[in-house]
């Protein structure tokens, strides 16, 4: 898994910032040069397909600034310090959505964008959920709408681009590909 | 499209790279807060799933300095100025696989991490892929291994996580899923 490394000469911090860093590395290349790499650091996060038992998805509405639009997405939050994933999971499904669960299955992880940064997201699948009879506040700073759609409805919400994230693209595709609302 | 908007009162910019840049805006939260938010810009990617006529997968292996590992992922790169996300699928192709094609299919876009960063990755799926005979050189500080895996290999390597990226995880997914590859 090294194949191709590239040595880190000198790190040069740019930016520490409340979500993310920036840093820029003088690197060696395999044959001997050498360039720069801008890295953004990101602590990772977790997303959560949730499946309520009439077979619909949770998702939540929000406004992504970067994209300077408004996105459904699966539920998903970043990883705090010394939490594992899976509590992560499930502190995030409880805070968006009001949903609960003991049955939170791994999917798969993978690196959202590794040419410039090393966030990983860790994908659950949330079945036999239930609302919470007291349900955790979220971030005082997060502004979300529920909405539950059918694996029809979802598809239909990626054409119109409503949908228009990796982590939930991924997810939709697999709950068609596993049969999991079937 | 812009439930919960949150407006830019001030944006300071933070540096200018050579792949992205970073800001930090304050906005105005639709409570009447004010928050910051800390924005990565990128110029947006491709990302190409290219199947040979034996009914592989052409991926290339490469070092990703913020991981500080190899991944094997499809083929991908970033859009330049003024180029039309297709023409970019079609030179990326070339430049990492020496692979050509006339038949370049749109997939899907989706945004890679919409919490912090603006990139959207457009997938294409190329068949009936063939060997140019000059093939393009790619950027020199860029080294790469081409390796064709089958279907089943592919999702193995999944499973071992030398396959560790949103884009690729969704492209095998979506050739397993519509069949690609029967």
């Amino acid at each position: 898994m090294k194949k191709f490394e590239e040595k880190t000469l000198h790190t040069k911090s740019i930016f520490q910032g409340n979500m993310i860093s920036l840093q820029v590395d003088d690197v060696q290349l395999p044959n001997g040069k050498t360039s720069k790499r801008e890295l953004v650091k990101h602590p990772g996060a977790v997303a959560v397909l949730p499946i309520t038992k009439e077979g619909k998805i949770v998702m939540v509405e929000q406004y992504r600034k970067p994209l300077e639009r408004s996105l459904v997405e699966i539920p998903a939050g970043k990883l705090e310090p010394g939490e594992e994933p899976k509590q992560t999971a499930m502190r995030e499904l409880e805070e968006e959505t009001g949903y609960t669960t003991d049955d939170l299955q791994f999917v798969t992880s993978f690196a959202t964008s590794p040419g410039f940064a090393d966030e990983v997201i860790h994908l659950y699948v949330a079945t036999n959920i239930e609302l919470a009879e007291n349900k955790l506040d979220g971030d005082e700073d997060e502004f979300v709408e529920l909405i539950e759609l059918t694996l029809n409805e979802a598809e239909q919400y990626e054409q119109d681009e409503r949908i228009w994230d990796a982590k939930t693209a991924y997810a939709v595709l697999y709950a068609r590909a596993k049969g999991l609302l079937e």
